[in-house]
């Protein structure tokens, strides 16, 4: 039988898979269905003026270089909600989906998005394909923003536990 | 001390546990109260005709065999969205709930739901009671549907990390 | 090569990181601003009377004893929804996010909250800085509810999983 650790030693500079994606989210105003990538589902509340309560569905492209116009090498699908009363902050729940000869497979992230850091971590909790039950963080950095129009999100995501 | 290893080998053919459960959603429509499962709660916005936006509160019954009048034996309770714009998808975050003499316990999951894939591999992040500390993967695999009336999926559960 | 094995110990008294916040959630009436945690998103669908359906986005206050007036040490930040049909209870997703000399970093939680028992576990499915890829169980126990108006939750967090 095998007795479990509970400590367990892992260098953060040093994950077991490491690559970088930009997401980008053009968000739906009505009129512009064919570039679009996100549509807001819930206005922002009266509760406070940093947007909180506004949620935002988005199936947006990933790609390898910062350009919107590059061709895309996987999607981001999911979710983000603002929740922050002082500052302006979010919190995603969303996939990373590629189907490329570089990634095929899934990684499932969850975490607050503290707007006002320069990185954020969020969690990898789990994935399938080439990264299947992986964990790991994924750190985002904003690189362009143009609310509500358009943003653009450097994800650097990093596996600590590979299979 | 114990030193982590990065690598690990896990069989995907050989979980640790194994079961399947079937997932019955009645939507409701206003007058279906005694039977419906789930409720809309957020209308497909006018952003794409993929019911994009759309969003589904669910307390659905789980059953052994594929019967909607089967006795559950569990419940899955939580949530999803359609957040795909070319295709019709959806992203589920949500948690198996057991009470019986075969499970006592909460399984936690969250993923993507590409409904145009025969199957489709979602995380299961955590769980409680029997499944304490859990992680491993659930498979979908849509077997009927009558949207909106109805849906039923299997829900393959494959545990790789069991304590 | 490191073969790694399905099956873990791990004794759920002990962790290998425990510590108790009190949450508080002060939910927005309309005029209640400044002393507002919550804002609520979706009201209650007419599906059934347990609140099915409603949305509530919050920024919540974490104390180290039971007082709402204590200084903060922390904050809690996400959502919660109300999924269950035949008795109250809830759905959360969120982070609890501490920057004080005692933690430092953010633990991401996911599960039901079942409101009929004493005690709730859900799922502790990644964490950062001084939560590191932690993984555990938070314990949930209502201490105080004013419904619609206030509630506090006492939050036991116990990690498994420690890097």
């Amino acid at each position: 039988p095998f007795i479990f650790s509970h400590a367990k030693r892992t260098n953060p500079d040093k994950p077991c898979k490491h690559f970088t994606v930009y997401y980008h989210t053009v968000i739906f105003n009505g009129t512009n269905t064919a570039n679009a990538t996100a549509a807001v589902v819930r206005e922002p509340t009266k509760f406070w003026n940093t947007s909180f309560g506004q949620m935002v569905i988005f199936d947006s492209p990933l790609t390898k270089d910062q350009s919107l116009l590059s061709t895309p090498i996987g999607r981001a699908q999911g979710l983000y909600f603002y929740d922050m009363k002082m500052r302006v902050g979010s919190w995603f729940a969303y996939s990373l989906l590629f189907n490329s000869t570089e990634h095929k497979g899934i990684i499932n992230i969850m975490g607050a998005n503290l707007m006002h850091e320069e990185t954020r971590d969020l969690s990898i909790v789990g994935g399938t394909g080439d990264f299947f039950m992986a964990r790991g963080i994924v750190t985002l950095r904003t690189e362009d923003v143009d609310i509500p129009r358009y943003f653009r999100l450097q994800m650097d995501v990093k596996l600590y536990e590979c299979y």
